[in-house]
């Protein structure tokens, strides 16, 4: 892929870029990443002469400041950073799906298919009618009873599979299904308490710029930004923090985050690319407490 | 182990059982049951005429007894049948760690690993002091933080490994450290849920008997059984069904539960093997609510 850009980018494909800077999940797993950069420079060593990996989370923050925010990850997994302007970092969540997730696409498809299962067993009472999410379930997973879902789950198991019917749980939802908007709320409500979480340890100028603290949001599950509000939202309003938390502004990525990936690159090694981070990054939402609190 | 089996029964490993009973966790997979059955009669063409396979749950239960009851299985996952006089059945769980388990040794497990990664994330609050739970974790899974814990959630992930921490668990909690404590009160409480949520299928003969409901409690996280108590007892406490509810008796199997399964693969070929029922299981919690409801 890095030769083929090199290309299309005009480049002489032979010829080393000065520095290759990547963002991806996991790319805080050190061992990972020295291997990956080890099979690199064996299998290409003509690509690069530097090597800088970072997260997914670090690259989206990147592209869109350099005075740091959090980063609020909800796409197939879930992840929230906090990166202060010294570049300090503190972090919650991205344990993946076995010990965290929580406000992912996966969780959300989870979280609907144990409602399901939870009903039937009358286990839990579902807090709704289960039937349109149920014959969702059984259109996307193409089964015709729970125990059908058992290879969906453990023999079968992909996880960007099963994290896909969060879509269709969306598109219930946007019909009006209680259940699918309930669950979608609940997924709202966990991702404003990662924000919330890593609150605590915000540098003083993170909060009192215009725009409160600036959160990029990140993932596919943000475009149903209107069936996490509602949780988001109530769970945001109440996290005062003794009046230093004064607003807050939601930002969405308008360019890659491989472009902060490459910043960044540059940056290691005591150069610098010009970045219009206005451009690179809009409001989505805004709230200021200031007027009410 | 079959041929083995029949040596040590002093039998001639050349001859055919009548039938063989198995009692097996997922007994219930019709079409994984029927390939195993079909590999056993190609693999030993010797080793019996006929073949009876059906879940660890209703083994046990026809051990201990042949009027029914509820069997509430917590060894490594959990599940939860009430077998009716007539032979009707109504499940809850059973659907393994990722759909369910609550209440096994992995879910033991899983909840103290996640409210330690919880209480370092700042995402909620520990209801007690971590500092025991996370000691035991980083000794028993052999890592010096949360990082080191994903390669065994996921790249290494064995089930069985996992939820051997259930036992570490156990023993913090024995030596009185209040999260594990609670931690298990909480898989009393879900395990006594599943009794709640299938006790509206029970007919009346299993509920008016003089030990009340008959649960036989099957799997080595009973062994934790004081720890499981003040959970367990206060939600059945709690379970009133109208009055049709008066009292519950938790057995322990005193036999293998191989012996229902022999018991089953006979009568289902019309023959049928005595058993001292109140030998195969004995009482080790009574509670009556006729007193105080």
């Amino acid at each position: 892929m890095v030769q083929k850009a090199k290309v299309q980018a005009g480049l002489d494909p032979g010829a080393p870029l000065r520095s290759l800077g990547m963002s991806l999940s996991g790319g805080d797993q050190k061992d990972a990443i020295d291997h990956l950069i080890t099979v690199m420079k064996e299998r290409f060593p003509g690509l690069s002469q530097h090597y800088f990996i970072t997260t997914d989370a670090i690259g989206a923050m990147a592209t869109a400041s350099d005075r740091g925010g959090v980063v609020l990850i909800s796409g197939t997994g879930s992840n929230c950073k906090l990166v202060n302007p010294d570049g300090s970092q503190v972090g919650c969540g991205g344990w993946g799906h076995l010990m965290g997730d929580e406000g992912s696409a996966f969780w959300v498809a989870h979280l609907a298919v144990k409602t399901v299962f939870d009903a039937k067993d009358n286990l839990v009472a579902p807090p709704h009618d289960v039937t349109r999410v149920r014959e969702a379930m059984e259109e996307y997973f193409e089964v015709s009873d729970l125990m059908g879902m058992l290879p969906h789950l453990y023999r079968n198991f992909q996880k960007s599979f099963f994290a896909g019917f969060c879509k269709k749980v969306a598109e219930a939802a946007e019909a009006g299904d209680a259940l699918s908007r309930y669950v979608f709320a609940r997924a709202g409500r966990v991702l404003a308490e990662h924000v919330v979480a890593v609150l605590p340890a915000a540098q003083e100028p993170l909060l009192s710029g215009d725009l409160g603290l600036p959160v990029l949001c990140v993932g596919s599950v943000w475009k149903s930004w209107s069936l996490l509000k509602p949780g988001f939202t109530e769970v945001m309003d109440t996290a005062e923090l003794k009046g230093r938390f004064r607003g807050y502004s939601l930002l969405i990525l308008q360019q890659s985050s491989a472009l902060g990936g490459a910043r960044l690159a540059a940056q290691s090694l005591g150069a610098s690319i010009h970045m219009d981070y206005a451009a690179n990054a809009k409001v989505f939402h805004h709230r200021s407490f200031s007027g009410d609190s």
